[in-house]
């Protein structure tokens, strides 16, 4: 466990040694998790994560602070991660693009980006010895927390809002875990199980707030640098890879930025790639924080279709804005109506995400328009979630089906 | 292709070649593929598929007889198959197992089964330049086709019992599939598909009246075989695995039977699995007809939750009575409250499945009952999709979360 050295704060800079703290600064920052890389560089190379026989995340554990459960062997916490990335050839036509990439987070055993920080969260909490793990949620992090604790055997208890769609919320009962619908916002939520943690010594999973969440997310960029290793598509292409991922709490785009960051910092990444966030027009504080200039996050009056990305005060803000600043990408912000169509453009393409993940997707057409985007430089989304999660949004992206009778006549009116 | 070389009928054993039949048999049997088996073992070692770079179902490709394409490359063609096997090691306490294990189907592109006899169903398609391909489904087969069809940009057309679960539908419309729902049962639609297909000179891709389905189920049993061979399970046990699988118009279940042929047929499987199939009590037209000792299959009123498998006319009910017999298996009925409460139990170990995914584990207590589980040898259950496919079901598995206040106060009541 040497590779794991202690922690910075966002904000103020200031170190902790492991043991020190546990979750946010004395000053209130988000914390880095500081890795020794001349050990790990010593140790290891570039290959040996490259060739490791194993799907999951978990091939990347030379690279994450935590220990693999034993108890996690063969069991979903072992197989998150090691989602596929498909081509998206014809849509690729529609940008004038050579390359489009989609990186498929729904494939991820609860369906959602989420497993990763999850699975690590959890492998943490049985290395200090919690009993209980606790998060809030809009319904993603909170069935992938219940999903990765209900593998191992760990208590989970989930604060969510009472307005989560309803496939998320028996996602959580069906793991077992205890949920609590909070008459209130995402962020009441959230402060109420910061509360509730401290007050029943449980251990918190916040995103952001928690420190291991990034360290789970960011291996969906050892993923894309191992892709783009395989491929050589970074060394090709006249400009560095594109990443468009949608932003929400800015947690998943710090994650990804980490990861990447890591891998510079080893010495094992060509280039920096470029990453661009998209909001919701109605759940913009990251976007307009961005634009301002500044890293300065003013809570906004979250309205959009996609749940998983409706927040009033990001919990991982500042970082967010940094992971777009610090790598040439930019922010950009979609209509709802562009979420919807974005939907039903990935399902032509046989990619079924939710309105959070098809987000990113929305973000290709904003950034076309303001030419953004190089032809000949490839593009990857990240879908961050299954269709399945929110069937009312997937209905409200497509013309309901009529009813026939059981006859051919029917059928040929209908053709 | 010389691997495929006809057909043989199932019922009466009339031979055909490749080209002389696309369906079922003029006495109306259906159709097994038959494949050179000679000519395949002459090139090919298991160690050669065993070692195939391929984590989907296209590394058996030497034993499918489609050949791949092209335009499936890095899509979510491409990608089916390939699911983790789990260990349930809590839940095989219960049952005094050594080893449960469960084979999760809900991890393929459209998060059940049917991907796999899809996506080869579409490859073949292609083949014969169907322009398009259409189905009779309840809803997975049909999000199966419609997904798989789209990632080639391949036309599918779906009729589907307007009973089918909303969330079924959704993904249909999603993937850009003209759905036509149908005002009557699944057997109504698979008659209107047959008819339509003839009319339009669509391809149908309908269980096991395409021989190709099976194909492409059979895929799961070499992933089986596989695991087997790595875990070398098989040889420590002193009784053979056995595969409990839930059974509705009996084509999963006889494609599992069929892959395990194949690798007998090959000398590469050291003894056949035992299959137990799972039905419904309220819709077990073959359960019935294993239990009177016969082939014939008897029509019946099916009414059970889980929809998949919710079939009055089995239309593989013949080979899924032999899949049982000739492996040494039963087949066990289960009831819709048996049903849920397996939801509730995968859940407990971080899998959430479907009714239908979830009727083979609950198969696993009737065969308890009946003294049918040897504590000693390995099981293996199926689930064969995804719990978010019918969220309606799994809200009555468990029980509502209640909605709190955002104040400790109200946490502490909900303790």
């Amino acid at each position: 466990m040497s590779k794991f050295v202690g922690y910075r704060c966002s904000l103020c800079k200031k170190e902790y040694l492991p043991g020190q703290v546990t979750y946010t600064c004395s000053c209130g920052g988000n914390l880095d998790i500081v890795l020794d890389y001349e050990a790990i560089k010593k140790k290891y190379q570039p290959d040996d994560l490259l060739c490791r026989d194993e799907a999951a995340l978990w091939r990347y554990l030379p690279l994450i602070p935590v220990s693999f459960p034993k108890s996690g062997e063969r069991t979903p916490l072992g197989l998150a991660g090691g989602t596929p990335i498909i081509s998206l050839a014809r849509l690729a036509k529609k940008f004038g693009l050579e390359q489009l990439w989609l990186k498929d987070e729904s494939r991820n055993p609860t369906a959602s980006f989420k497993d990763r920080a999850s699975a690590v969260v959890v492998a943490r909490a049985i290395e200090i010895n919690a009993e209980v793990v606790v998060t809030a949620s809009t319904g993603n992090a909170g069935a992938a927390l219940a999903g990765m604790a209900a593998a191992v055997g760990q208590k989970a208890v989930i604060f969510a809002p009472k307005t989560a769609p309803p496939a998320k919320v028996a996602q959580l009962l069906v793991f077992g875990a205890k949920v609590l619908l909070v008459d209130g916002s995402y962020d009441d939520a959230f402060d109420l199980t910061v509360k509730a943690a401290e007050e029943f010594g449980w251990y918190c999973r916040n995103t952001g707030y928690n420190p291991f969440t990034l360290e789970g997310k960011k291996t969906a960029a050892f993923e894309i640098w191992q892709w783009l290793s395989l491929a050589k598509l970074g060394t090709k292409a006249s400009s560095p890879l594109t990443v468009f991922v949608s932003v929400g709490d800015g947690n998943i785009i710090s994650g990804i930025h980490k990861g990447f960051k890591d891998l510079l910092a080893l010495g094992w990444l060509e280039r920096m790639p470029r990453i661009i966030g998209v909001q919701a027009e109605g759940s913009a504080a990251i976007a307009n924080a961005f634009k301002a200039g500044n890293e300065t996050i003013i809570p906004v009056s979250a309205t959009t279709l996609a749940d998983s990305i409706s927040v009033d005060l990001p919990r991982d803000g500042v970082r967010a804005v940094r992971a777009a600043r610090e790598t040439g990408g930019t922010y950009l912000t979609v209509s709802d109506a562009e979420i919807l169509s974005a939907i039903a453009e990935l399902g032509s393409a046989g990619v079924f995400a939710e309105p959070a993940g098809a987000t990113a997707y929305a973000g290709l057409a904003a950034a076309q328009a303001q030419g953004l985007l190089d032809p000949g430089a490839p593009v990857l989304v990240v879908n961050t979630g299954s269709g399945l999660k929110d069937v009312r949004a997937a209905m409200q992206a497509v013309q309901a089906a009529p009813i026939i009778q059981p006859d051919l006549e029917s059928v040929k009116k209908h053709l």
